[in-house]
């Protein structure tokens, strides 16, 4: 992996990935794919979206399909039908958020399957073994996160514990493909710097912000991001986990962050709202009935160049998925015009100008 | 409208249909679009699967979105994005089957919205209003349909109903759109003739079975079939509505049909019933899980050419509804190959070697 800052504006950086499927502009926002498919759209969808790199989870695709089926057919790209970059997610967050009873020591995660129940050890050799094999081009150090809201102390050992299995994902790692380093210590400044600091020491290909979007206030998330992301090494790429909204990730491209990902474009477009550089809307309001309009008149994406608001709200109403690929569609276009227009600002000097117009319409949103 | 016949081998016809909106290639399946969408499917995803001509609802359209919200935008055709035909079936099955509590008097049936509980009287003339306001290529007279089974009393009574409703709808048809009659008398022949004789006083563009699919037998319904077919006018298409698996399509041509319309290839397909020419398979079975082939290798389909059993089996498991989606393109190109090949048969006087063919991989199946 080749990481190549082309442009500075302020903290905010524009460049480039080269990765072994292909190059990423940065700042990159990466559509999830969680079980290796992005909720109704195909490959094509996606690279007429614009999409560039997505992000799938080692831990769902070990449990579902297995990594047995995935590998006998080749690899995750090949699976899926996606020859362009995917960055995997080890999976530390969903084993404590979606798994019930996970028990922890120092080497291992202990939980249950929720799909047959079968018990289930996971450890950072295992999460970057089934990296490997997914045949990532980004991986993830296998880390514990934390909820919000959490004491000090219990943010002190889990960052140590993540720490511990930083190191231990590193030594797994006897592949080419690069790892990132993923920085813990909930909403404590100091635990993060210092969370920070030891991560460094291993030398990884890139450092993220992990332990966000977990229940926090955004005050306090942008908090955290604006005072860690500077302190990130520079010439490494910076990835913010899970995050987010428009706001959210303009913000955070300012403090000097690379890389985002998050479900808001296809889960919410799935329910109807839709993301427009006028502001957001919701196909459900009964105002779009009679609308024969495109979403948007000056969006390119195959939705708005074929489909009228009064038909895509027609077809949420008959409980058609192709009203919620449509509206996936257009949201995941939308973020990728987002990067771009954030990538060309720090390019001509006008960041500033862009989180004005940004924040006209969508400071209100929450 | 014109119907030319090009080719005949024994009772079966090849030829074409020049319709407003453009030319549909005859046997023909139109594939369903109740709502005025194919489920999940976008106009682009049925263009490549070779669709000439669509079915909708005007008795499910009127109710949803209703006739004011499609016309305010123009018409049907550019509602659904769809530029070619479009075939409106009349509403007479669904207000039958439908809805609860259906009062028929020999002018109108009154029944209650299934979504909002008004009352709603329905007229052939109000059904053939509808059915020009959408701009429909080829309407359907509004009739009576019979349960299965039914007492002969019974099916000569509502037969001749639908006579008068056929004329009312004649009468009210002040536009240039072909019409098409509907021949009833439930699993009665002398009945059958007699609708169809009477019919054929009234001058209709194209003449349809209908009242069958309701639950008979199909060793009945296809004698039905193979008796009418012949006796309808030669010179105007024929459609048998409904109607159905591929073995009873072939029959059907054999005896003289030219139209055919079902559910099948998109509502059994979204359950995850795949069609292929070595007969049909369900992706639900375990056996496809470590399947890397395409569901049909000498398909040229979007989803064979794209992706793999094993790939379509997951996302079925995972609900995502690309899965329904995928198996849909492929079910719907199926039937299109189907009624490209039986065409091509009648041409080159092979019809019944393709008749072997169909029923060696589908006999078996119910």
């Amino acid at each position: 992996m080749k990481f190549s800052i082309k442009k500075k504006y302020k903290n905010a950086r524009s460049g480039y990935l080269e990765l072994k499927n292909g190059n990423v502009q940065t700042p990159t926002f990466m559509t999830i794919g969680t079980y290796g498919s992005v909720k109704s759209l195909s490959s094509e969808d996606l690279l007429r979206c614009g999409c560039e790199i997505l992000l799938c989870n080692a831990y769902h695709l070990m449990l579902r399909p297995g990594l047995d089926v995935i590998t006998k057919g080749g690899h995750l790209h090949k699976f899926m039908n996606w020859d362009k970059p995917i960055l995997t997610d080890s999976g530390g967050y969903q084993v404590f958020s979606l798994s019930k009873n996970v028990k922890v020591n120092k080497d291992a995660a202990v939980f249950k399957s929720p799909y047959n129940g079968d018990e289930i050890i996971m450890t950072p050799e295992k999460s970057i073994k089934t990296q490997i094999a997914l045949g990532s081009d980004i991986m993830m150090i296998f880390d514990e996160c934390t909820p919000y809201p959490v004491d000090k102390d219990k943010a002190n050992e889990s960052m140590r514990l993540s720490l511990d299995w930083a190191e231990l994902s590193k030594k797994a790692n006897d592949s080419q493909s690069p790892l990132f380093g993923i920085v813990q210590g909930g909403m404590y400044k100091d635990l993060r710097e210092e969370s920070m600091k030891n991560l460094k020491k291993l030398d990884f290909d890139g450092y993220a912000l992990g332990g966000l979007s977990v229940g926090e206030p955004s005050k306090i998330r942008n908090e955290i991001v604006s005072h860690m992301a500077p302190k990130m090494p520079s010439d490494r790429p910076r990835y913010l986990m899970g995050i987010g909204k428009p706001l959210d990730i303009i913000y955070a491209v300012q403090s000097g962050i690379d890389m985002f990902d998050c479900v808001i474009p296809t889960r919410n477009g799935r329910n109807g709202q839709i993301f427009t550089f006028k502001g957001p809307i919701n196909i459900r309001n009964s105002i779009y009935e009679n609308d024969f309009d495109p979403i948007d008149k000056d969006c390119k994406c195959f939705a708005c160049q074929n489909y009228s608001r009064a038909y895509i709200k027609h077809l949420d109403k008959c409980n058609d998925s192709l009203a919620g690929r449509l509206i996936s569609i257009h949201n995941v276009y939308f973020y990728q015009e987002l990067m771009r227009k954030i990538r060309n600002s720090i390019i001509s000097d006008t960041l500033d100008e862009l989180i004005k117009e940004i924040e006209f319409y969508y400071s209100e949103v929450e």
